[in-house]
């Protein structure tokens, strides 16, 4: 099989929404009248990424969830998507499970495969998702305003929790495990809720190289300090049953500076907490209120004694782990 | 310097016609009222697509360039781009290198980097590209018509050329070697013959895996035949001085199974023909018609004294090469 046939036979079907899907120099779609288009790439770099003991049907699914999570955290309804592949050989059984992966997840949020690329190299998948929001109800990060409170959706640590199993630095029980595997692999990009979200947070970003780190963007581009609880990583519907498992100060590690979440955390203030718990309720996902927008800079985590915590948790950084 | 410096530092800049550019989870922008997105993304990995000693500044070109070819094949207007990055290590002069180059042309073309990614990785370079263009003005591969005219814009074979004078298997004169070299580090995209050939071509491809074989894909969505002279390979504006200097069999492999040409191959009616040399002067490119669209299928190319060749020419398929 040769490259076209493989777009053929695992990439193309006919197109939906799209006015020409796959398969010319360019794809090309009509954006509905009015609506802003949301851009977002990401690269998953084989080894960095994701182990290479992935089953291919949770790879594609991850590929394009943590893509979807930008959308999310911008309060853009998904649109389409392009894919380029670079494999080091062609492997049918690692396509159709990566395929089917992919694009059972792509139905689900109605969100069509339009175009990419494939070619031979070490494995690499670039994904670029596009979706649109009314102009001036996107999400930013830059829209946090002193006195917001600070939520947190579903929960947070364990796609961490499961990577330190798997380096053999941390043991769990079997379903405590495969829970958090689950979370690592086949993350839940929250879609719904940040559409729900359009016009009731102030600002919103999706956690992917830890919560503190992320936190720390949104403090950055809204020019603003944040105080963080740690109450709730003692107890709260944030911390899953395996984290529980844990002792509290790994906890808060794996919960503060864990990555791979993919979680919404967003600010908003305090008299719409009725309104983000609706959104919550309508998008069927828990939010933790976890801490308060401040003035000046920076962000300081108080302990369950309310004392400042002198520890720092830091984002992941490509380069640097 | 860690990743966020690097993004700030070499690939930020003000947001121009982007409602909102690089460093939040999506980009945003504003379709013009009626327009159509038009998408394509490239995947280039070191090794297959680009030598590791080409200058990172001829680099940065290339990889925004054959984005920008598969734009000028659907006839649409170039309006903003995603880079997604992997590189092994940050090295500042290689980056200030390719972003300059990458930037420069984005610039020429007011295309504006709205987003992407950047992680640790093999040097890999991922690019999304979107343009606009009026609904039903895209021009695509199958609409080519039986009585069609065939025509190659630019020159074919130089970057092919370059290519093996670089693997040691011919050689050429210092300064031809220097065009052709020029020709494969830094293609120009024809995005201005794109436009201007929107109503007067039938259906276009950019040239990137080899004339014959891009051909090819015409043929297939057109579900027509064509027969191509060779007389042009012979003597016309579609041959350069360098590779006038080859035996007339080895030039026919470089204009017609070379790849990484990045001109456009497009049919059109015979009676656009004033037409479609108007659309070339105003582009500031030679057109040469090399062939005519038939009944049937597949590519039939006839020798000098028009006898039908049985040589094949295979087009490049990155997994068999």
């Amino acid at each position: 099989m040769g490259e076209f046939d493989l777009i053929t036979r695992y990439f193309t079907r006919p197109a939906k929404r799209a006015v020409l899907g796959v398969g010319d120099d360019c794809a090309l779609w009509q954006i509905q009248p009015g609506m802003q288009l949301a851009v977002s790439s990401d690269m998953l770099v084989e080894g960095r990424h994701f182990l290479s003991t992935v089953p291919p049907k949770r790879l594609g699914h991850k590929a394009l969830a943590v893509n979807l999570s930008d959308l999310a955290a911008s309060g853009a309804k998904p649109v389409a998507f392009t894919l380029a592949l670079a494999m080091p050989r062609i492997d049918e059984s690692w396509l159709q499970g990566f395929s089917a992966g992919l694009l059972a997840l792509a139905d689900l949020h109605q969100c069509e495969l339009v175009g990419g690329d494939t070619t031979q190299g070490p494995l690499t998948i670039c994904i670029t998702v596009m979706g649109e929001v009314p102009p001036g109800d996107a999400l930013l990060r830059q829209s946090a305003q002193v006195g917001d409170d600070i939520y947190i959706s579903g929960s947070v640590g364990d796609a961490r929790l499961a990577l330190e199993v798997m380096r053999g630095q941390l043991s769990l029980s079997a379903s405590d495990f495969e829970s958090c595997r689950q979370r690592m692999e086949q993350p839940e990009p929250r879609v719904a809720l940040g559409l729900a979200l359009r016009g009731v947070a102030n600002a919103c970003i999706d956690v992917s190289d830890g919560l503190a780190g992320d936190l720390g963007h949104v403090l950055k581009a809204s020019q603003v300090g944040a105080v963080l609880t740690t109450d709730w990583v003692q107890d709260s519907a944030a911390i899953s049953a395996a984290m529980q498992s844990l002792p509290f100060a790994r906890r808060l590690d794996m919960a503060l500076a864990g990555g791979d979440d993919y979680e919404l955390l967003f600010t908003a203030a305090p008299e719409q907490s009725d309104a983000v718990q609706h959104a919550a309720n309508e998008a069927n996902v828990s939010v933790t209120c976890i801490g308060r927008i401040t003035t000046g800079s920076g962000l300081q985590v108080l302990d369950l004694q309310g004392v400042p915590m002198s520890r720092r948790f830091a984002s992941y950084d490509h380069f640097a782990n």
